[in-house]
């Protein structure tokens, strides 16, 4: 509790002095004030959250926190249990897609077993921080201990903590864990307000008998927890993940260490909401890479105010979304560097920045 | 005339086979099938196209068509004329944001002059292919003769012939014009029937008097040409400009010659709009980049029946958005070679394809 008290006492608003004058150097390159769109709003974010208004090219690292469900004994999943050890060694042989695109586009990627229910062999590449064999099953009662869940957090504060002292300047959210859009569910369900059957989805391709047996579960959850929407470690720990409180750590400590975040899908951002609910301003250092198939996902980006850079329709999870984003931030910063101003280009007719 | 003409013979479906035989590798993959969404649909387009279960990573050029526009003389931009000779100089030094991020994708970006409203200097990387000198101004008659339009159209389908013959496996559309949002405006107005107000937008920032005067310019152009839109080259050669049908050339010819070709902005939309009345299959050859800010774009892109990957608000058109969805398209095409199957992983519960 104490790593995530100081942590959360550590994040700061971005620096709009920064912020500024890197816009100004945007408006001075070669192209229309403000043509970049998306792209300039990256860079000036990036700027404000690491306080260099020419930010270099950040390394890149993707944290994939893996966790197991109790609920899953409930029949929530298109896939049993064992499937998340069995892809945690997949990611470590580099078969997944999130190893496709990691390597894509350059960016490192951990895997951490924080809470997966199995013992996994010492292999390299893996990171052994488990709380728990998996959580408890949130039908019949809180999914995790409060104690669990702050463990939890400060595996993934501690995670970013040493990926930033190695160097890391962008993290992105990845996860595994069959069952794990239910927990999510959940969560998007208290804070949303919305009734559990408008922000459920079919997870990994669950048919319509499953579906109800979903829905029927993440209400039976809500009802027997209860869980308080003004207290986020309530809900996180009644109702959330192993893998989803990591995620939250993950978000909090690339917040107090300056470093900008990229959400993933529809956990990765169920993490990132409970991550604002314990801290508004670290809004300001998330990047919502895509816009997940996973009905409820568009919910949850509108209630934490997140605007998505892609749409194309994934709902795999594993970092996939964030790692494809990665390419777009260091796009965004590309431009601010490598581009000619209009006095270098000697072109005419350099325009304010007026436009409606 | 011949050069198009055989182009257009040339141009087939794409092979349903193998893009069946290419989704049955997909749904071997560990990952829920059709879970990777639009990369899976790319994938399999440029399975389709080329032909291949497995498309190897293709060789990618972006081709910048660079033209002038009369219709400047009405005061519809908020650049002087002379900026499109003075950006084509810029792209030269590799100073403009299509360099940076042409590079950044790892793209070949070729720039060709087309209809540049002055002579050019020799420099290396610049392709000499001047059908005039600018089109006429398109509010006091035709932009330009039925004989320009087709020889600014078969320059594009041999700028990309030579590209192919040279290794190029996918293109992307750029494109540099002051003022050439005015004819596209015309273009999308001609097709969608829309009031001229309402597919009309700011093109690189225009304030609210030069709005009005652009639209009542589109107006007169429309009035005085009479565009027939059953015939697309009286459309083209009446409301286009050079660079705009030498583009739908390069979208032509790529899709005769088996590529996937990549459209960008409002601009480089508006030919391929053209290129797709010309010759409806056309479309199957197609990646949309991006939903530009540009109030026509979408309009355009429903018209033609395209989905963009990225909605990024950019609004600079050269090709920016092309090149930042060859890193998805490459990305939808490692997914393919470099995962593992369900079978290699030896993970359970490989699904049918039944999701809703």
């Amino acid at each position: 509790m104490e790593k995530l008290q100081a942590v959360l006492s550590q994040i700061k608003p971005l620096d709009r002095k920064v912020m500024a004058e890197t816009q100004k150097r945007l408006d001075s390159l070669t192209k229309p004030p403000g043509s970049l769109g998306v792209l300039e709003e990256l860079t000036c974010q990036v700027a404000g959250i690491t306080g260099q208004v020419r930010p270099p090219l950040p390394k890149k690292t993707c944290i994939l926190m893996a966790g197991d469900h109790g609920v899953v004994a409930e029949g929530v999943s298109a896939f049993p249990q064992e499937v998340t050890t069995q892809m945690v060694l997949n990611f470590l042989r580099g078969g997944a897609a999130m190893n496709v695109l990691s390597r894509h586009v350059g960016s490192e990627l951990i895997i951490v077993d924080v809470g997966v229910a199995a013992d996994l062999p010492d292999l390299p590449g893996l990171l052994k921080r488990k709380v728990a064999y998996g959580t408890a099953n949130m039908a019949a009662g809180p999914a995790m201990t409060r104690g669990e869940a702050v463990a939890a957090l400060e595996v993934g504060i501690e995670v970013v903590q040493d990926c930033i002292a190695r160097g890391t300047g962008l993290v992105g959210l990845g996860e595994m864990g069959i069952g794990n859009t239910t927990p999510s569910t959940a969560i998007i369900a208290t804070y949303s307000g919305k009734p559990v059957a408008q922000v459920i989805g079919r997870g990994t391709g669950i048919d319509d008998e499953r579906l109800k047996q979903k829905i029927r579960t993440v209400e039976k959850a809500l009802a027997v927890n209860q869980p308080d929407p003004a207290n986020p470690l309530d809900v996180l720990s009644k109702v959330g993940g192993l893998e989803v409180a990591a995620l939250a750590g993950v978000v909090l400590g690339a917040a107090a260490g300056g470093i900008p975040v990229i959400t993933d899908g529809f956990i990765s951002t169920a993490a990132a909401l409970i991550a604002t609910e314990l801290c508004p301003t670290v809004k300001e250092y998330l990047i919502c890479s895509h816009l997940s198939a996973e009905p409820g996902h568009g919910t949850m980006l509108e209630y934490i105010g997140l605007k998505p850079l892609l749409h194309l329709d994934m709902r795999l999870g594993e970092g996939t979304g964030a790692a494809l984003a990665m390419g777009l931030v260091e796009a965004s910063l590309k431009i601010l560097t490598e581009m000619a101003t209009f006095a270098e280009a000697a072109i005419a007719g350099a325009l304010p920045r007026s436009r409606k």
